[in-house]
């Protein structure tokens, strides 16, 4: 489904650039240059800068105007800057991403149009598009690098395919602790650990139970955030084991050995 | 408040790579770059392909080793491939954007952290991080250059920042975790704590340094889930040091009565 999303440049200067373009577009899973008017291409800087994704280069369409470079396309998304004299619909990349993804499955073919390097897309070319996306970057010192722009919408459409795909979650349904294989302890397990752990605390004399304060429920809340697994759990209470044994002078043997 | 967020690329080989880095962060309005024991530096192939954000190289600071580089950080976010065998807290780079952001509102200090060009992170810097950060991408053509990985965490950053200030249409609604009112343990701090638990823990025999197996690592991990505050890490502090003494046969005091 990404192959019916194409990345078009227009009057590239720097091959450079179209050889990161092509990077960053093989890293998101892109693979449909097409080149408008290019001032320096096929060259060596470009291959150099591409990196490994000399494929996505050797099969790069080269045409003379951005109307052929759109033959076919229902939607045209063209960067742009925020504060063009031009009102049209505006995207942010995520946005972008999104809508690129959903036109992309329905069978739709799809263009991401960048502009050259110093004056970006003109009027006339602007007006072509469905819709400009604007990346959003500090007012003082707005532009990126093309290469750049490339890369972050590149990065916004694997967004949007993973999380059609469902292997990504949504924005809106973010979760932040990402889930692991480990066995947790459990509740009881957590239990006699605590337990361990207070004996232990008045046997080496850092709590006095007769005035414990808040000592073993900070430590609870502290070791509670951290989920302890069961390996880690085992790991925990061999520390303790072998504290209580140096408390009371015992020799000990060394257990990293069985971790 | 994005002046908390500093950028930190470890041991870079390639001088282009550090200005192409400079201008993203410049783009997205981030200016505090460290540098660890970069190949090239200062360069003319930096300052050309900063192209306007020199500024940021001229500031920059450069450091040793990785651990000067994190002094003062509450919250250190590493890039990696998703497939290491170390299992950690793994971040997409929006939620990483969101995480840093929130971190830096409550006025913590945040380190986005980048690897070498071929080789990435080695498991021990790996091991100094809160969480992983992995971009996502083909399996097949995985490694983003170096620039490109900085670009996207940056625009994550500045989208998340918007988000923050109501600058954005789409308000996400990502909490990544509860926010707590506590000072949390600098990086620095929680490396003195590792010493000295690792210290403690050979002292008391649970530790040999001769096979020391995985055991630290999977004690930081477990610590680093947790944001250990500094007020937990003094309680934390206060067991080792009375572990040592009870070890040595030495008297002691009852501490919980100052916790």
């Amino acid at each position: 489904m990404l192959e019916n999303i194409r990345v078009v440049l227009v009057n590239t200067s720097h091959p450079g650039n179209i050889g990161g373009a092509a990077r960053a577009m093989k890293n998101m899973g892109l693979s449909r240059l097409v080149l408008v008017d290019p001032q320096d291409f096929p060259s060596h800087e470009a291959s150099a800068r591409a990196s490994g994704a000399d494929s996505i280069l050797e099969n790069a369409q080269v045409v003379a105007t951005l109307e052929d470079a759109l033959v076919g396309c229902t939607l045209v998304l063209g960067t742009s800057a925020r504060d063009r004299r031009m009102p049209w619909p505006m995207l942010d990349p995520r946005e972008c991403g999104v809508h690129a993804v959903d036109r992309a499955a329905e069978g739709g073919e799809v263009a991401l149009v960048f502009g050259r390097e110093y004056a970006g897309l003109t009027n006339d070319e602007l007006q072509r598009c469905h819709y400009h996306v604007h990346i959003p970057s500090d007012p003082d010192f707005s532009s990126l690098n093309l290469a750049a722009a490339v890369q972050v919408l590149c990065y916004e459409v694997r967004m949007g395919w993973l999380a059609s795909q469902g292997q990504s979650k949504r924005a809106d349904k973010v979760e932040v602790a990402s889930p692991r294989s480990e066995q947790l302890s459990t509740m009881d397990e957590l239990e006699l650990f605590y337990g361990h752990l207070e004996s232990t605390l008045v046997q080496i004399g850092f709590l006095n139970p007769e005035n414990p304060r808040h000592l073993m429920s900070r430590l609870r809340r502290l070791f509670a955030r951290s989920a302890v697994s069961q390996s880690e759990m085992n790991i925990l209470r061999g520390i303790l084991t072998e504290t209580q044994k140096a408390a009371r002078g015992e020799p000990h043997k060394r257990r990293s050995e069985d971790v």
